[in-house]
């Protein structure tokens, strides 16, 4: 009877995993909580409307239709039964020989959970329409209201994280407020928008050489992001955020704040680490060996976001969709190689580079030996996003949209959606204005009053 | 000062007139719950996952924003005070000297409510959504199920409602059954889907000719699914739908079920019948003059799918596109006219012909002197449905989206996405089997057993 490969986890490091075992004389099963691949680079263009959530984001099912020793499972695992090789999920148990944990991180908001519902952050396809849903509401909220500082504070977003996720928000945020929207408001005008990046350290993409960091925070400056650094967050509430700097404190009113600061990795690795008496780092993430598996338990992988893989640099990997590539492949590799007792070298990062987009025509590019900013950089990034879609289809949608969203400087999904209410009954303030015809300001009473 | 025309109502009435005034010398303001127009006669597309929301969504404010005098105000009206000409909105009050009511229309269970939770409609960007979430779902339960009797209830697919919505989607599931999922599964097998379309009058489309209710429903019957007619739901229980005909009742087991049967006039229409004295039908569709006004309220207009017009045939008209769009275009006109005191014409409709999918190459068209059936009635539905787009970025989409899903025999949105919670947490159930390699059931043991 062959081997079954018990992979958790349909995100980049999982899918490779399984893609490369395609031949391999195994039985793979995937599980994962949903029924999709997403393609999280480009999250936030769903967030900011660009694309649309299928656009980037794959059936599982689909993915691996064509591989015969693959069967996708939707369920949710809850721990681990190492003695017996049993997974255990809330609704039964599936048996492995091999297993590979690549269950991702999800936001960390380092324990001040209760931000989180002031502070959505971007991980899921619901997540991108919950912001998608609050950057549009809030731009109609403030066409709506009357007292200039709660105009202000609807016109005003926040994004907490000066990461890649933070800098991309920022950028497409500004082109929302500079490009998409203008003329589409009578009361308000959106350039009037604010929109604050906030980093704790001293500087923009700090994974990123410090000449990027440099031009990432002056193009964000050009499309008129305020960009803040050495600063944290000590506070985030309905109406704003306090933040403190050496300088002292600051509260900024604010209806709108994205947060992008902080992974933490999925429970299942303490869970994992609690079975195997493995240890976890701080974010949560499984310590792995050379050849990521799991201390002692040489058919116990932990790969992508929830592997903290630190033998090469003595630095964990960043949790980047490359390095779970690149080790999903590995485990597979490993796999298959060591069912025919073939030697296995050590697990090798090799980093082809970072790209990170700020708007129209500009990003940034760590490509090792060279350091590009500008519009070069921004080709770079299209075409290796485009590359690396997962179907054929993706690839296609993606472009036309892009190309799209290019020439009519538009996006193609401004869509307030919302699961059990209409757009207007979210958070509408009373009191509205509207502006006449002959450029006066005509104040309408509350049916209420 | 200009006249200020209301329009309530972004649907294809409001925003036909809306757009029809561009040149009028008044201030149009289109007040809407949603910041989007949507092309509902694709909306079972996104629900059977062909296409994305935004495909066939676009923001009011895009729409309009080349159109100087007309504004858009994200908004929930309550009510009208039509003594002092104002609508009353839940925040704030808008005055207006011309009004057109263009609320639309919403699902009617016909005094059974509750049978909402279980057989959603398709109305809404949400409901598409959460159809969608249901039908794959299914699937995804049946392959996890080990009853074989629970496994058939998730196979079993009930369409209540055999009009055009009906029967597109009756049609649209059969080939997500038959062909999509075609090797997705490895438990189940897609194609024992049970797909049952209920009719309660004694044939499908009836407002079609006989001939073309006949062919659709033998094309149907070709793609598999089950036509039933003169049968009435008693029924809709979480496990399945009691259904009576002539014969006695009878219970089919079934976990999807979809309510397409009956529309019910926003409560709107109630509210300005109220309002005004005038009167309302059945559905709570106003009776409107041959002009489309209110009686007694020549300012006031009601298109649509919220008004009742019987000046010309007697019947009211149907609840389609193409009436409010000749409707909304009137209107505008009207208004226009009215300002230079022009004899306007009563409103009379031109029936330019029905048209509904079934499949792959199949759909009916009834062109009133032609009736089609079989691949040219496609190709016109194709190109018509395409045209009446509402921008070109639209139009290029779903171009693209249905070339590839003809090719590929595919489609492109299959997700299961929900704002609160994982997909697989829905709605399995215990119990879980997964065949192995050797093609014997593995059944496995429930971790709390």
């Amino acid at each position: 009877m062959k081997e079954r490969v018990v992979i958790i986890g349909g995100g980049f490091g999982g899918l490779y995993a399984a893609k490369r075992l395609k031949n391999a004389p195994v039985e793979v099963i995937l599980i994962d909580r949903r029924n999709h691949h997403l393609f999280q680079p480009l999250l936030y263009q769903v967030a900011t409307g660009a694309l649309s959530a299928a656009d980037i984001a794959t059936p599982l099912r689909r993915l691996l239709k064509n591989q015969r020793n693959a069967h996708v499972l939707l369920g949710e695992v809850m721990d681990f039964d190492v003695t017996n090789r049993r997974v255990l999920l809330h609704d039964g148990t599936v048996s492995y020989d091999k297993l590979i944990v690549a269950a991702g991180s999800g936001k960390n908001y380092f324990g001040n959970d209760q931000w989180a519902a002031q502070a959505p952050g971007l991980k899921t396809v619901e997540d991108a329409t919950e912001i998608r849903r609050r950057i549009l509401t809030a731009f109609e909220a403030a066409e709506r209201t009357t007292d200039p500082e709660k105009v202000r504070a609807w016109l005003t977003f926040v994004i907490i994280g000066g990461g890649p996720t933070g800098v991309e928000m920022a950028g497409a945020l500004a082109e929302i407020a500079h490009e998409t929207l203008r003329n589409a408001f009578h009361s308000i005008n959106p350039s009037d928008t604010r929109i604050i990046l906030v980093q704790s350290g001293d500087r923009l993409l700090p994974t990123y050489p410090p000449e990027l960091s440099a031009s990432a925070a002056a193009a964000l400056e050009r499309l008129g992001v305020e960009v803040r650094t050495s600063l944290r967050v000590t506070d985030v509430q309905e109406r704003g955020v306090t933040v403190s700097s050496r300088d002292g404190q600051e509260y900024i009113s604010s209806r709108t704040v994205l947060w992008t600061a902080g992974v933490q990795a999925s429970p299942l690795g303490k869970a994992l680490a609690e079975a195997t008496g493995a240890a976890v780092d701080r974010s949560g993430r499984v310590i792995v060996e050379p050849d990521l598996s799991v201390p002692g338990y040489p058919d116990i992988f932990v790969i992508g976001d929830l592997a903290h893989f630190a033998h090469q640099t003595g630095e964990p990997l960043p949790g980047v969709a490359q390095v779970a590539i690149q080790q999903g492949r590995f485990v597979g590799s490993l796999i298959e190689r060591r069912l025919t007792n073939q030697p296995v070298p050590p697990f090798r990062y090799r980093d082809r580079g970072n790209l990170a987009t700020i708007g129209r025509g500009v990003a940034v590019a760590d490509l090792n030996r060279v350091r590009l900013a500008g519009w070069s950089a921004w080709v770079i990034w299209l075409f290796i996003h485009l590359m690396y879609q997962m179907d054929v289809e993706n690839r296609v949608l993606v472009f036309i949209q892009w190309f799209w969203n290019y020439v009519t400087r538009g996006r193609s999904a401004l869509l307030i959606t919302d699961r059990d209410q209409p757009a207007a009954s979210s958070s509408m303030q009373p009191g509205l204005r509207l502006i006449t015809s002959t450029g006066t300001f005509l104040r309408v009473r509350d049916p209420k009053a």
